[in-house]
């Protein structure tokens, strides 16, 4: 009744063409409960770049198999799921990439589809504008960065600007945003207070979060959160470069892989219309930044409404 | 009315599922013209493994388009070709794998559908299993090695072995046999003697070719394949390690890719049933091995029967 | 008296032929106490190959001295130890490699020699036919996964398997297991029963080990597992991929190297029979796990029975 | 009166700032007869990104010293030069960015220096809208594609368009333009008609140049070039990917280094008014393509009209 | 009045001249609060070797940004800083080179100026020299080794000795000097009594620092130090090498970069009269071993006296 | 009667202590005809650092056969053959390691052995003067640079200035010295003419080699040089770094390996005395560098005096 991901068990990992979790592809959403989608571009980026991050993702993905053995979900036993894809992007036009992301996300959740994206943090600005049509949403957001700068290189669309954008056009929900693991060197002591005492966003820098499990915190944020819609974007600079090399603009000290882990696994409960994993630069993931891509979208997977556990 | 790769003036190239050359993926052969297929084995290699060959050269097969601007050749306009995945390999029993091969070549070949092949060399025995069915073929073999042992740490089936095994089994027409780029250091003399003298294989070796085109040597092998079913199998260790560093088994001083394009261009005429492009292997890739598969196999294409050429 | 590695106050790191720590080389385990064995395999690995795990572990071993400065052991003045090369395996058929791993194991074992394996995991299943041949040992398995699965690929032998077949074979006393790390997703919710409930396995999932000192953990192992014969096989996986990316089948979130050597040096007091180290994949050993392999084989030394510390 | 690079013989090579050949840096071109200039963009980009080249090429610049053993050119005897660091591009918006260059050479050349410019390709066109703005120019071509796209995913601005937007602007003089190196796979068979035969370029495709000095053919190009202002654009694609992998969209048998300097080389008298080396990718140049295009650099360098020789 | 790194809001990031922080680059130390250094050796390296450190690190800190968000420190609001380049160094002679370096430091220290120097270990021995001519001064040093060996392929200078050196010519305090982060196998149980015992070195084993904050060590640290000038060296070794692989001699079960600030930043209020980061090896630095120690020069900045915070 | 490698056909390539060629290793050079030697050191480097260069050789020359097929030379039939290990540089001193080695190779060759050594160019000098203690010696020096540079940062011992010192002290027969494969900037015009005009040396730059067999060079070479001891010096670096870019000072434009084994096998029949095969860097060695040097000195093997052919 569901789709599966192939067991290695009986298919060997190294065999198949690469989709997410080997699920199989369809053009569109139709019939889906979840899907996985790409939006392959880094013309947002500002650093270090790499456009093949959904690619990459998805190759790693082979290893992911049906069941969650640390929280006993079974999300294949519970959703119907699949891989859709890329939006086409414009890879010469930033502006005009965000409109494409924002016709095709409207077309997947019209269907009822919860997507799970992988791309750069450029495209939270136009997916949020889809997702939140019919009024702002929450928003637990994991990043080094808060992303809320107003200009950058005098332009307003960047993978350094999203969430002022949403702010900007009442997309959020600005008392259930939760910021975590802010860190790094900034341009100035102002962008904090933006944030925290304008705006009303909760910032839980990454220093707060240093040498303790992050269970707790994720209890608070459920508090604040409520039972509105909620979008999770996870920008992976949020984790530590130690875990995450492949990506552009690192920051030293952050998260490890297990509070990553907490963060998502701490959002079940919650309305989640929407997920994102965004970041990852294959050029330089050296080490194994997309495989941790891949396992953060499972256990992202793993938290949507409706996921059976045994 | 066929299957063309989406033009990267309208679809980025960094969309997409990566299919070989993007193409259409499907199950089976049915109805095509010619397939790529992948065997992802690395279990026959004797030095540095990989197993993720197809999956990388089709990543890399994002760059292809739809024509060829060398030999004005138009494959999308003249065949009907999809990728059709992975043979679903056995990674702990080789012979068993061996076996699976065969089977799914059968079921290949039986829907008139010309299998162009992605694996490691210890394939090409079940592979001719399958297309000599009907007879002995030709054979079109460009390689740093011989592949003809008899037998390697005992055993009978291995990356070192396959050519040895078809001529026992009589699916090789010997006289109709080529071996181009043959060099490195090797076990005794006997070797050679025993393909060139007994077998009656022509042997080039790498020697031979240095410093020249190879146009002149291909004039010469037409000739002596003439019309009869044919099967080619490039080794990408038969390129000098310069070009092609990803593979398990290198050897200096080899063949160009500007000779490697020479050989697989002047197979155009002949009556080509089969072509395979082995041994890439993605964790020693550095550079452009997988891209160089992917534009080897694309010649491949360019030079099937009934290929139209503008 | 003893093999002592040449210090580099004397002989520079970067001069001599590669053994273990510089040991002396010898080709049997004769009047050794203690010898690290090489078993250079992959061909039981299910996604990522290298089978030159132990060559790179030799290579990095350069850097190790002869005294252990956290616990003050100083193994070469308590026991006798070389390198006794690598099994010769047959890289073309696993079932034959097990058999000849097994041999050379009784060999070494009769000369009351303790062998320090370096290898995939695979081979625990024959070592430990080795190892039991007079009655059920203990089992301290550190490990992301369980490597009890029944049968792989229609398989039953297997870097998946092994504990398995050591179980069905009475090789294991199983009260007397721990396994430590588990973690990622899985094929079923069935596998954590059999081991725990049906066999009485004492397992610790990765999430009971995070964020805190395993030392607690370990005097719980050492009272379960008593005064009896026990070996140690520590799967280099059990490492968070952050630390050790040079491997097959990497789960993020798993241990930190601390915790890995919290583990080793919590084994002190057990009667150890032997030890392995497994997994290691140079090809995707970007940073440090060979050198991360070499100093945990060099811990387990210091934790043999009969070490002198300061 | 003429700055030197620092001799190796007395500044330790690892030693200094890098600048390009650790010649001094100044802001402007004021006082230059010719100057380095970095234009570090990617976004006009279509494959694999990178925006790193003007500083890594930089970087390998170190090995530079001042005098061409093989031509016995001694430029810095003979030109001021310098290096004067990056146009500041706009990383968000390609349009943007190219009237940035365009300002940016206006003023370059107002000071009568020649600009010898790391980039990608799309800035030839703004470049040479500066470079042609008191009439057309010739131009050696020097790259695996033409370059002359009409459109690219609805953009007309883009690394495959420039030369088709110079043709439209009138910025180059038709009959003095030479393209050498083309190769690869094409959208269609209608591009390289639209260059040679309505628009008058001499197209050398790379199959004419296999196997063969280059020698001969820059005589009949300097013939063809005449004495008029010409500007050489050298797309570090044109190598083979063996030489040269650190580029965006790789294409195999192309030219050797050997005859990319024989190219340069054979610009010897030409009346060159500015010259660039683009497309060099660092995140893909696991071997020496910045190193390379440092030296292509240099032998442009020296080949500017007044260059002494020895 | 001082000068500020360019904002990345308003120069790309991938634009201009890599100096530290692209701040402006002057040839000496005049007028300036603070500088850094680079001294580009590692022939002082034991094991893998790695020169163009200080040039990596100016490469990675382009992404450093002009205000710390965690301390609030405002470092280019407070002191005139500059990046002076390197000192040049003898490759082939490494006891002129710290000849050379001792002079360079006389110069810099004339002029009141504090440096921040990037390097590999010997060079802490000469720096000192300068350091400490008018007194003896403490030393807090972070490293994974003690480097206080006597002779080494008897030699009494490399990066194994430097404050052995110190010590003998009476350049520290040595009841004002601690060392954090020590591990990994030795010579001998020898060495910890001549710093701790006879010495009176502070001696902190990483295993002291396993799992928990070094916040409260920092407080006795400042105790134990006072007031009076203090020299803070870094060996990038002393972090764990899954956060900073490139360094020469790693060693396992390190400090996070977390407690690698929380050292730096416990410094704060110290009478620092000189700072290096150490060790740092671009060649084996496959992730972000340059980048980690950018940020942790700069967290140094933060931390020099008079240092405005908001 | 005399060593022979293992075969692959009976020993698995992966397996086994990684000494040259897998020969035996034996400390001292008693009883044999020919040895391969190490001299790890890379502090006589001026640009890129790598002092491992034998290790790797070592580890990479596990793919070595016993019979040349491309001359059908049988070495290991003819010559008693063993690996020596390697001599204990001093890291720290340059001039001490300089008498280290001419110290080791003076006893190497009182036993009428053939040193083959690995290393870097600095070697060429003390081994130089150990090999002409009874007179001058011919020279086939293969390179990319002459290494006759005077004073380097104000040192008479490097790599780049071997040769002038040999000249200085009478070691070499000037007329019998060949230098090929030279290119590259350079510091003045004046060193070619010291080495042609003043000492009579025979250059051969890289430019008189391009496109074309080296075969007829070397029967010229061979009249040259004549039955006297001759001494062959081949730095890595000669090749073009499309084909091994592992080395510290790679110029572009060189030698193919195809003609670095024409001229090595060019030199069969020449009174062979010693042989290197220096530079190789193994931390820039992304391809196959250090496989190419060991084919290399396996082909130096087949031509020395003594040998059989097939």
């Amino acid at each position: 009744r569901y789709n599966v991901p192939p067991s290695a068990e009986f298919v060997a990992r190294v065999s198949g063409i690469p989709t997410m979790a080997k699920l199989p592809y369809q053009e569109t959403a139709d019939g889906l409960d979840a899907a996985f989608v790409g939006v392959p571009i880094d013309t947002g980026t500002s650093n270090r770049p790499g456009a093949f991050g959904p690619r990459h993702i998805r190759m790693e993905s082979a290893l992911l198999r049906a069941y969650n053995s640390g929280t006993r979900a079974a999300p294949f036993e519970s959703l119907m799921v699949a891989d859709i894809g890329d939006v086409n992007v414009n890879v010469y036009d930033l502006k005009d990439t965000c409109k494409r992301i924002r016709e095709a996300y409207r077309k997947i959740l019209a269907t009822g589809c919860i997507p799970l994206t992988m791309g750069d943090h450029t495209i939270a600005y136009p997916i949020l504008q889809a997702v939140a049509e019919h009024g702002p949403v929450g928003l637990v957001h994991v990043d080094a960065h808060a992303d809320t700068s107003d200009v950058v290189l005098g332009e307003k669309i960047g993978h350094g600007t999203p969430f002022r954008r949403c702010v900007e056009e009442g997309l959020l929900d600005c008392r259930r945003v939760v910021q975590i693991g802010l860190r790094g060197s900034g341009y100035s002591p102002d962008s904090y207070e933006w944030r925290q005492a304008q705006q009303g966003f909760r910032v839980v820098q990454a220093e707060e979060c240093w040498f303790k499990s992050l269970a707790p915190l994720m209890a608070e944020v459920r508090a604040q959160i409520g039972s509105g819609p909620v979008y999770l974007s996870f920008d992976i600079d949020a984790l530590d470069p130690g875990f995450a090399p492949g990506t552009g603009t690192p920051e030293i000290a952050g998260l490890t892989p297990i509070q990553g882990v907490e963060i998502i696994r701490g959002c079940r409960g919650l309305n989640l219309v929407g997920c994102d994993l965004v970041e990852v630069s294959p050029p330089y993931d050296t080490t194994n930044t997309a495989l941790t891509g891949a396992n953060l979208l499972f256990e992202m997977l793993c938290v949507l409404p409706k996921i059976k556990y045994y």
